[in-house]
Protein backbone atom coordinates (compact mmCIF):
# COMPACT_ATOMS: atom_id res chain seq x y z
CA UNK A 1 0.00 0.00 0.00
CA UNK A 2 0.89 3.38 -0.73
CA UNK A 3 2.30 5.59 2.02
CA UNK A 4 0.87 9.05 1.97
CA UNK A 5 -0.65 9.02 -1.11
CA UNK A 6 -1.34 13.11 -1.08
CA UNK A 7 1.79 14.09 -0.43
CA UNK A 8 3.24 11.56 -3.07
CA UNK A 9 0.71 13.81 -5.44
CA UNK A 10 3.22 16.76 -4.57
CA UNK A 11 6.25 14.83 -5.17
CA UNK A 12 5.67 13.69 -8.13
CA UNK A 13 4.34 16.95 -9.10
CA UNK A 14 7.37 19.01 -8.43
CA UNK A 15 9.28 17.42 -10.54
CA UNK A 16 7.35 17.23 -13.65
CA UNK A 17 8.88 20.38 -14.08
CA UNK A 18 12.58 21.06 -16.19
CA UNK A 19 12.98 24.46 -14.09
CA UNK A 20 11.97 22.76 -10.38
CA UNK A 21 14.47 19.15 -11.27
CA UNK A 22 17.35 22.00 -12.18
CA UNK A 23 17.02 23.61 -9.26
CA UNK A 24 16.93 20.62 -7.09
CA UNK A 25 19.75 19.56 -8.95
CA UNK A 26 21.96 22.35 -8.11
CA UNK A 27 20.49 22.02 -4.69
CA UNK A 28 21.59 19.12 -4.46
CA UNK A 29 25.15 20.24 -4.57
CA UNK A 30 24.44 22.43 -1.41
CA UNK A 31 22.14 25.41 -0.45
CA UNK A 32 22.23 28.74 -2.01
CA UNK A 33 20.51 31.88 -2.22
CA UNK A 34 16.85 32.20 -4.54
CA UNK A 35 19.16 34.68 -6.53
CA UNK A 36 22.18 32.33 -6.98
CA UNK A 37 19.69 29.71 -7.82
CA UNK A 38 17.73 31.76 -10.37
CA UNK A 39 20.62 32.85 -12.61
CA UNK A 40 20.67 30.00 -14.65
CA UNK A 41 17.17 31.13 -15.72
CA UNK A 42 15.88 32.89 -18.40
CA UNK A 43 12.54 33.86 -16.08
CA UNK A 44 11.01 36.90 -14.27
CA UNK A 45 11.45 36.33 -10.43
CA UNK A 46 8.04 35.78 -9.65
CA UNK A 47 7.68 33.19 -11.80
CA UNK A 48 10.98 31.72 -10.31
CA UNK A 49 9.41 31.96 -7.26
CA UNK A 50 6.30 30.07 -7.98
CA UNK A 51 8.66 27.21 -8.02
CA UNK A 52 10.41 27.95 -5.33
CA UNK A 53 6.95 27.86 -2.97
CA UNK A 54 5.94 25.07 -5.54
CA UNK A 55 9.19 22.83 -4.22
CA UNK A 56 8.64 24.02 -0.40
CA UNK A 57 5.12 23.47 -0.56
CA UNK A 58 5.57 19.45 -1.99
CA UNK A 59 8.29 19.11 0.92
CA UNK A 60 11.43 19.29 -1.64
CA UNK A 61 13.09 22.21 0.29
CA UNK A 62 13.64 24.36 2.96
CA UNK A 63 14.05 27.90 2.94
CA UNK A 64 15.13 30.25 5.68
CA UNK A 65 15.53 34.04 5.46
CA UNK A 66 18.45 35.82 7.20
CA UNK A 67 18.34 39.72 6.66
CA UNK A 68 17.61 40.21 2.85
CA UNK A 69 18.58 36.85 1.64
CA UNK A 70 16.81 33.60 1.19
CA UNK A 71 18.84 30.48 1.67
CA UNK A 72 17.10 26.96 -0.02
CA UNK A 73 18.26 23.70 0.97
CA UNK A 74 17.56 20.01 -0.47
CA UNK A 75 15.34 17.50 1.96
CA UNK A 76 16.10 13.99 2.02
CA UNK A 77 12.52 12.53 2.50
CA UNK A 78 10.85 13.06 -0.93
CA UNK A 79 13.37 10.88 -2.12
CA UNK A 80 12.95 8.29 0.26
CA UNK A 81 9.71 8.58 -0.70
CA UNK A 82 9.97 8.39 -4.63
CA UNK A 83 12.62 5.59 -3.63
CA UNK A 84 9.64 3.64 -1.77
CA UNK A 85 7.66 4.15 -4.99
CA UNK A 86 9.77 2.39 -6.94
CA UNK A 87 10.51 -0.33 -4.77
CA UNK A 88 7.01 -1.61 -4.26
CA UNK A 89 6.61 -1.38 -8.08
CA UNK A 90 10.27 -3.54 -8.75
CA UNK A 91 8.72 -6.05 -5.82
CA UNK A 92 5.19 -6.54 -7.97
CA UNK A 93 7.16 -7.10 -11.01
CA UNK A 94 10.02 -9.40 -9.50
CA UNK A 95 6.97 -10.61 -8.37
CA UNK A 96 5.30 -11.28 -11.49
CA UNK A 97 8.57 -12.42 -12.52
CA UNK A 98 8.82 -15.42 -10.14
CA UNK A 99 5.21 -16.69 -11.64
CA UNK A 100 6.57 -16.43 -15.10
CA UNK A 101 9.41 -18.23 -14.55
CA UNK A 102 7.41 -20.95 -12.55
CA UNK A 103 4.95 -20.75 -15.94
CA UNK A 104 8.32 -21.45 -18.19
CA UNK A 105 9.68 -24.23 -15.50
CA UNK A 106 6.39 -25.78 -15.91
CA UNK A 107 6.04 -25.60 -19.32
CA UNK A 108 9.23 -26.84 -19.75
CA UNK A 109 8.92 -29.93 -18.03
CA UNK A 110 5.22 -30.55 -19.57
CA UNK A 111 7.57 -30.69 -22.96
CA UNK A 112 9.81 -32.34 -21.87
CA UNK A 113 7.66 -35.26 -20.29
CA UNK A 114 5.47 -35.26 -23.62
CA UNK B 1 23.25 16.07 -17.56
CA UNK B 2 19.22 15.45 -17.61
CA UNK B 3 18.64 13.03 -20.94
CA UNK B 4 15.32 13.39 -22.63
CA UNK B 5 13.68 16.00 -20.27
CA UNK B 6 10.61 16.58 -22.44
CA UNK B 7 9.76 12.84 -21.72
CA UNK B 8 10.58 13.27 -17.76
CA UNK B 9 7.71 15.89 -17.76
CA UNK B 10 5.18 13.77 -18.63
CA UNK B 11 6.59 10.59 -16.79
CA UNK B 12 7.04 12.81 -13.37
CA UNK B 13 3.60 14.18 -14.16
CA UNK B 14 1.65 11.12 -14.74
CA UNK B 15 2.95 9.93 -11.14
CA UNK B 16 0.93 13.13 -9.68
CA UNK B 17 -2.45 11.33 -9.90
CA UNK B 18 -3.20 8.23 -7.29
CA UNK B 19 -5.87 6.30 -9.90
CA UNK B 20 -2.66 6.59 -12.06
CA UNK B 21 -0.53 5.34 -9.62
CA UNK B 22 -2.93 2.63 -8.52
CA UNK B 23 -3.31 1.66 -12.17
CA UNK B 24 0.53 1.11 -12.81
CA UNK B 25 0.56 -0.56 -9.81
CA UNK B 26 -1.93 -3.33 -11.13
CA UNK B 27 -0.56 -3.74 -14.52
CA UNK B 28 2.97 -4.32 -12.47
CA UNK B 29 1.13 -7.51 -11.79
CA UNK B 30 0.62 -7.89 -15.73
CA UNK B 31 -1.57 -6.79 -18.29
CA UNK B 32 -5.25 -6.16 -18.35
CA UNK B 33 -8.16 -4.79 -19.70
CA UNK B 34 -9.69 -1.44 -19.81
CA UNK B 35 -12.75 -2.85 -17.92
CA UNK B 36 -10.80 -5.02 -15.47
CA UNK B 37 -8.60 -1.53 -14.73
CA UNK B 38 -11.52 0.66 -14.09
CA UNK B 39 -13.56 -1.92 -11.66
CA UNK B 40 -11.71 -0.81 -8.57
CA UNK B 41 -12.59 3.41 -9.06
CA UNK B 42 -15.38 5.06 -8.67
CA UNK B 43 -14.97 7.39 -11.89
CA UNK B 44 -17.18 7.66 -14.83
CA UNK B 45 -15.94 5.65 -17.73
CA UNK B 46 -14.45 8.92 -20.09
CA UNK B 47 -12.59 10.11 -16.94
CA UNK B 48 -11.34 6.60 -16.31
CA UNK B 49 -10.01 6.81 -20.15
CA UNK B 50 -8.20 9.98 -19.48
CA UNK B 51 -6.25 8.42 -17.04
CA UNK B 52 -5.42 5.72 -19.66
CA UNK B 53 -4.61 7.84 -22.11
CA UNK B 54 -2.24 9.73 -19.94
CA UNK B 55 -0.31 7.02 -18.93
CA UNK B 56 -0.05 5.92 -22.91
CA UNK B 57 0.87 9.21 -23.84
CA UNK B 58 3.29 9.43 -21.47
CA UNK B 59 5.02 6.36 -22.53
CA UNK B 60 4.02 3.96 -19.28
CA UNK B 61 2.13 1.78 -20.85
CA UNK B 62 0.97 0.27 -24.13
CA UNK B 63 -2.80 -0.29 -25.14
CA UNK B 64 -3.71 -2.74 -27.71
CA UNK B 65 -7.08 -3.14 -28.76
CA UNK B 66 -8.30 -7.11 -30.00
CA UNK B 67 -12.59 -7.30 -31.04
CA UNK B 68 -13.75 -5.20 -28.88
CA UNK B 69 -11.71 -5.31 -25.80
CA UNK B 70 -8.42 -2.77 -25.21
CA UNK B 71 -5.95 -4.35 -23.30
CA UNK B 72 -3.18 -2.15 -21.26
CA UNK B 73 0.44 -3.81 -20.55
CA UNK B 74 3.13 -1.66 -18.45
CA UNK B 75 6.68 -0.61 -20.26
CA UNK B 76 10.05 -0.43 -18.24
CA UNK B 77 11.29 2.28 -19.83
CA UNK B 78 9.76 4.95 -17.54
CA UNK B 79 11.22 3.10 -14.68
CA UNK B 80 14.55 3.44 -15.78
CA UNK B 81 14.32 7.26 -16.56
CA UNK B 82 13.16 7.65 -13.32
CA UNK B 83 15.64 5.62 -11.82
CA UNK B 84 18.29 6.99 -13.86
CA UNK B 85 17.08 10.71 -12.76
CA UNK B 86 17.23 9.43 -8.96
CA UNK B 87 21.03 7.95 -9.14
CA UNK B 88 21.88 11.52 -10.83
CA UNK B 89 20.39 13.24 -8.13
CA UNK B 90 22.24 10.31 -5.74
CA UNK B 91 25.58 11.22 -7.02
CA UNK B 92 25.50 14.86 -6.66
CA UNK B 93 24.78 14.24 -2.96
CA UNK B 94 27.38 11.02 -2.43
CA UNK B 95 30.03 14.18 -4.31
CA UNK B 96 28.44 16.71 -1.77
CA UNK B 97 28.97 14.52 1.08
CA UNK B 98 32.30 13.49 0.46
CA UNK B 99 33.08 17.25 0.12
CA UNK B 100 31.43 17.38 3.74
CA UNK B 101 33.21 14.76 5.26
CA UNK B 102 36.53 16.24 3.41
CA UNK B 103 35.79 19.48 5.95
CA UNK B 104 34.99 17.58 8.91
CA UNK B 105 38.31 16.07 8.63
CA UNK B 106 40.31 18.81 7.65
CA UNK B 107 38.51 20.61 10.39
CA UNK B 108 39.34 18.01 13.28
CA UNK B 109 42.45 18.21 12.17
CA UNK B 110 42.58 22.03 12.57
CA UNK B 111 41.62 21.37 16.24
CA UNK B 112 43.58 18.76 17.33
CA UNK B 113 46.76 21.19 16.03
CA UNK B 114 45.61 24.01 18.29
Amino acid sequence: MEQYPEQLNGIFQALADPTRRAVLGRLGKGAASISELAKPFDMALPSFMKHIHFLEDSGWIQTRKEGRVRTCAIETKPFAAVEAWLSEQRALWEGRTDRLELFVTTAEREEKSE
